[in-house]
C-alpha cells in the first residue's frame, strides 16, 4: 500500500512473482518479505522520501496490475520466473500501453523471458545459464551514465547464476553494463531500451538462490534505474495522426 | 515462380497485399503488374543473376508464405496497406521465427503498419501522414552505408504521401535516410533494424497513388536493402541454452 | 561574474566568441548584452537558483578559461563563427581534458566547426549552409529524452541560416532532433554524445542574423541540455592502469 | 609489394610498426616474418585473388604510407605498439583524410593508442591491461554482422595480454565482440565506428608476446573486417558546401 507522500514524488510499483518464496524454504529465509519485499527496500534505502512504493504479485486479482494501480504508477520493476505464462495477456498489453505512455520499466534477472519485456522487444531474448554460484563481476562501460553512479567498478557479486551469450535482445540503445562470470561467459547486464515514451531498463543480477537483492551495489543501480526511467512528458500513448499542412500554426503538439 | 538460377543466388520473396490494384483504376493502371510486380521487377533490374524472385499475395492459401516458401526464402520485402489485420496470426508468426533465424526483411511504406513490422518492433508504430501529393526529398546521412551506395542526394520523388514524425518505432540501429516533404514535416525513412540473426530494414517511400516503385532511385535503394539483408550465418532461432562450465572446450557454437 | 550560490548549484560558464556584436551594428542591436549574454540568460530563466553562471570571451586572457575556471565549471556551452583559428591550441587541449574528465559541453550552431567540437569528433563537421532567412522547424524524434521535455513539437523558428546533410559528425549517441528548411534541407540538429566522462550536446539552432537565442523554446532546449550534461561522476581523465590480477578485492575503483 | 591483380580486387595495406621483431628474439621467432607478415598471410589466406595486399612499416620514407600509397589503398590495417610517438603527424593526418574520404581502417590490439585511432575517436583511448598470459575468450554478440561470420562461438586464445575496461572510446556504433580474460575482466573487443565516408574496425587480440595473428580464428576476423571497411562510394573528404536553394534540381550530388 502506498504511504501518503506529497504528489510531486515518484509513484513506484515493484511487481514479484511470489511463488519460489511460499513453495522453497531457502527463498523464504533469504527472502523473509518476498523477493519483491527486498527490491522495494533497496529503491526505498536510496530514493527515500523521492519515491512512494507499492508491491504487487501474481497472485492478487489482475496480477495487482490493475488499471487504476498503472494509472498511478510511474515506474514498474518487475520479476518474475516460474509462471510466466501464467500472466494475463490482458495485463501484459495494458502495461505494454503505459510503458508506450511514458511508464519506466526495470526487468530483473528472469524477468528477460517475461511476457512483457519480450513482447516490447520483439525477440525471443533467449539466453544461455548455469547455476553453480559463480562469481558474477558487473563492469561499468557507460561511466557518464546516471545508472551507473556510485558503484564500484566492479560490482563482485559472490554468488550468482550465470546469464551468458547469446542474449537474443535487440541491440541496446545504451550498453551501461557487461558482466563476466568465473567461468568465463560474458553477458550484456545493463541495457537501456526506449519503447514509446516509455524507457526501459534490463538487469542481469538477481536470482531466488543467492542473496543478491540484499547487495548494496544491486540495490544502488535498481534505485538509480527508477530515477533514470520516470517519465518526462505529458503520457499518452503515440497514435496515428492525420495532418493538414502547416497544422503547428496553433502552437505545434504539447508532445510529440 | 522461381526462375531457374544457380543455388547461390539470393532467394527474395515479395510479398504484396494485392487489393488496391483490384479495386482502384488507378493503381491498376499505374501498376498493372501490380505493386509487388514492380517491386519485384526493381530488385531483378539491379541484382539481375544474383538473385532468384517470386512474388506472393494476401490471397494465396497461407498468403502464399508456407513453410516451404519461407525456408526457400533469404530475402522477404513486405507491402501492405488496406488489409494488415486479414493476414493471419500464423503466418506472422512463422515468418518472425524465419527472421529471427536469419531472412532478412524490407518493410515498404505502409508496411510500417503491419502484424510482422510491429511484432518485431513492440511499439505501435505510428507515425504523422497527409496525402496530397507532395515532394519528398531522400537525404542520405550514412553516406558509408551499402543500402545508399548510388544514389543521388537528395533522391527526389515528386509527388508522395507525407509520412511525418513523431514515428514510434525503436531507436533504428542505423539511420540511413532522413525525408522532408514539401509541408515541412521530417521521416525517418530509412532506417535498420537486428532481431535475432535477421537484418531488417523500414524504407518510407512507396505508395498506391504516386507511381514510386517506378522510381529509378527508390528501386535501387530497394535492391541494395535486399542485398544487405541477405543472411550470414547458419540460421537457427535463437534459443534458451543451458551449458556446463568449459562447454566450448569441444569447438564452440557455430553461431552463437 | 559568478554570483554568490550554494556549491551544490550547477556551475556553468558561457562562453561566446564576442566579435560580431563589436563589427556588426545589427548583431549589437539584436544582442545587446552579446550573444553569450542571451545565451547566459535563457538558461537563468530556466534554471534560477539550480544555476551559477559566469560568461567568457575570445578577448579575455587565455579566452577567459583558465585552469581555475574550468576547474570550477560543470557544463560549458560554446558559440564562436569568425575566429575558430584564433582559438589557442592550449586551452583547446585544457577544454578537452575536461571535457574527458566530465564537464558537460554544449555546442551551439556554427561551434559545430569550433577546434574544441571538431577535436572530440574526430572528423570535418562540415555541413551545407545557406543564409537567406528560411524558416526552421524543429521536429522531436527521441520524446522521452530530457532534452526535449516542455518544447512543442515542431519548435517553430521564422527566420534561420539552412544547415543541411550530409553533416559529417560520428553516428550521434542519440538524436534528439531533426530539422526541416523552408528550402526543403534536413539537418540533425540535435544530437548528444559521450566523450571520456562527459556529455556533449550539439544544437543547430542560434545564429548572429536572427534573433534565435531569445526564442523561449530555443532556450528551454540549451536550458534541458545544460541540466543534461552535468557531470555524474568523481571527475578524473581516464587513464591507462596497470592492474594485477583480482585488484578490485580492495573494493573496485570509485569510478572505471 | 602489390601483385599484379585485375583494378577490382580490394588493395589492401597492412602497416606494422616492425620494432619488436628487431629487439626482441622471441617476437622475431613468433613472428619470421614480422607482425605484419603474419597479418597479411591471414589477410590472404581468406581473401585469396580478390585482395592485392602490400606491407608498409615505420622505418621506411614516410613510413610506407606516401600519398600515392594511400591513393591506392582501399583498406589499411595498423599495428603499433612501442613508437606510436614517432609516426610522423603529418602521416598521420594524411590518414586521416583518406579515412574520412573513404578509406577503411582496421585499427588491431595496441593500436588503440596509435595517433590515428586517438585522433579519429577523439577520446584518450586508456584501458587497463596485464600481461600475464590470460586465456581470452571471445564472443559474439552481433551474430547478424559480416564481421563475425564463419567463426566459433566463443573464439579460444590460450594466452593473451589482457585488456581490460574502462576502454574509454566513444560508444561504438556496431558491439561485435565482448572478450572475458581469466582474470575476470571484460573487454569491447570488436567495434565498428564511422568517421566522415570511411569505416573503422577495432579489434582487441594480438600482441607480440603470443602468436596471436597465426590463430585461425583471429585470421579470419581480421580478412572479414577488411571487407567490411571497403569503401562503398565515390571517396571525397567532406567539405563545407554552400548551397542555393533547390541546388539539387540538376541532379543532386554523386554522394552527400
Amino acid at each position: 500500500m502506498p504511504s501518503p507522500k506529497p504528489p510531486t514524488a515518484l509513484r513506484v510499483t515493484v511487481w514479484g512473482e511470489g511463488l519460489h518464496e511460499q513453495r522453497d524454504a531457502g527463498v523464504a529465509e533469504r527472502y523473509p518479505d518476498g523477493m519483491h519485499g527486498a527490491v522495494a527496500q533497496g529503491i526505498a534505502e536510496h530514493l527515500g522520501e523521492a519515491a512512494v512504493l507499492r508491491t504487487a504479485t501474481l497472485a492478487e486479482p489482475e496480477h495487482g496490475l490493475t488499471e487504476e494501480v498503472l494509472a498511478e504508477t510511474d515506474v514498474l520493476t518487475w520479476w518474475g520466473h516460474l509462471a510466466h505464462r501464467e500472466v494475463s495477456d490482458e495485463v501484459v498489453e495494458r502495461v505494454r500501453r503505459r510503458v508506450l505512455a511514458g511508464m519506466g520499466l526495470i526487468a530483473l534477472h528472469s524477468a528477460h523471458w517475461s511476457k512483457i519485456f519480450t513482447r516490447l522487444m520483439g525477440t525471443t531474448c533467449t539466453l544461455r545459464w548455469r547455476s553453480v554460484g559463480e562469481r558474477e563481476l558487473v563492469w561499468t562501460v557507460d561511466p557518464a551514465h546516471p545508472i551507473a553512479a556510485g558503484v564500484p567498478h566492479p560490482i563482485v557479486i559472490e554468488q550468482q547464476e550465470m546469464y551468458g551469450e547469446f542474449f537474443d535482445i535487440p541491440v541496446p540503445d545504451e550498453l551501461v553494463f557487461i558482466s563476466s562470470f568465473s567461468g568465463g561467459e560474458v553477458f550484456r547486464s545493463g541495457c537501456t531500451f526506449r519503447r514509446g515514451h516509455g524507457r526501459i531498463f534490463y538487469f542481469g543480477p538477481g536470482d531466488q538462490d543467492y542473496p543478491v537483492y540484499h547487495h548494496p551495489d544491486v540495490r544502488r543501480v535498481i534505485a538509480n534505474a527508477v530515477r533514470w526511467a520516470a517519465p518526462r512528458g505529458g503520457g499518452a500513448k503515440p497514435r496515428l495522426e492525420h495532418s493538414d499542412t502547416g497544422w503547428w500554426a496553433a502552437g505545434g503538439d504539447e508532445q510529440p
